[in-house]
């Protein structure tokens, strides 16, 4: 689908820091790609291979595939950041393609909607590229065993 | 678990408006029940029949359960509400229990972070008691067929 950022990545034609942490039949997983530049500092991107922008489309492949990558995916961001909470939503209307967004809630963070506000609307909490390339690879490796 | 409203909704100890809509061996789906008092229109609750607190901490079985669950539950809002998209997260740190919330978003209501934080924080977007049990029969009658 043309103009839509989950396509982009899936094609090869925009690249998170760190590429592919997973890159499944159904689903693939990268570091967040902040819509100002900098991404935000843990935050991974679960989202559909194929164009589809709302869950209730999901194929039973995509659907019964889901559940196993969050639960994983968490357990990989708990390992690496032991944060209060790992938060996992589907309700980005920014970006039309299915996706999950798995925020590691971290010291200093807020909780709730507020985390979700300084995330998405006022792009706090961010890091350099290199530091989200390095923990996506961090990422990638704790996902080898599992996935 | 103690104090765990979760755990208290899976005992019948707390009935959300309307029941069960769904209560099966690894999640249960309720309408939601507002802090307030005042249920959160047509927002549903997903949350694990095990008292658990981290996504990380899923079962096999409790995992692979999850995205069918969501996919069809989606389903079932959008038919009932053509909303504009519908929201799920899990993220909710107040009760401790893993659960995601499912709101569909209706004519009105803010994008994002925002809906969320009106929803959750500041308690906007309720209806009737006697209203969402409606609902949950509705959606019920819907899950009768697919699950």
């Amino acid at each position: 689908m043309e103009n839509c950022i989950g396509c982009e990545i899936i094609s090869g034609g925009l690249t998170p820091p760190g590429g592919f942490i997973h890159n499944g039949e159904q689903w693939t997983l990268t570091h967040s790609i902040a819509p100002g530049g900098a991404p935000l500092r843990g935050m991974l991107i679960l989202q559909t291979r194929r164009h589809c922008t709302q869950l209730a489309d999901l194929t039973p492949q995509e659907s019964r595939a889901l559940g196993p990558l969050l639960q994983v995916t968490c357990r990989a961001l708990e390992e690496l950041f032991q944060p209060a909470r790992v938060y996992a939503g589907s309700f980005g209307e920014g970006v039309p393609h299915v996706h999950f967004m798995l925020i590691p809630r971290l010291d200093g963070m807020p909780i709730g909607a507020e985390l979700l506000k300084q995330v998405l609307e006022q792009h706090l909490w961010t890091c350099p590229a290199d530091e989200a390339a390095a923990l996506a690879a961090q990422v990638r490796e704790k996902l080898r065993n599992v996935l």
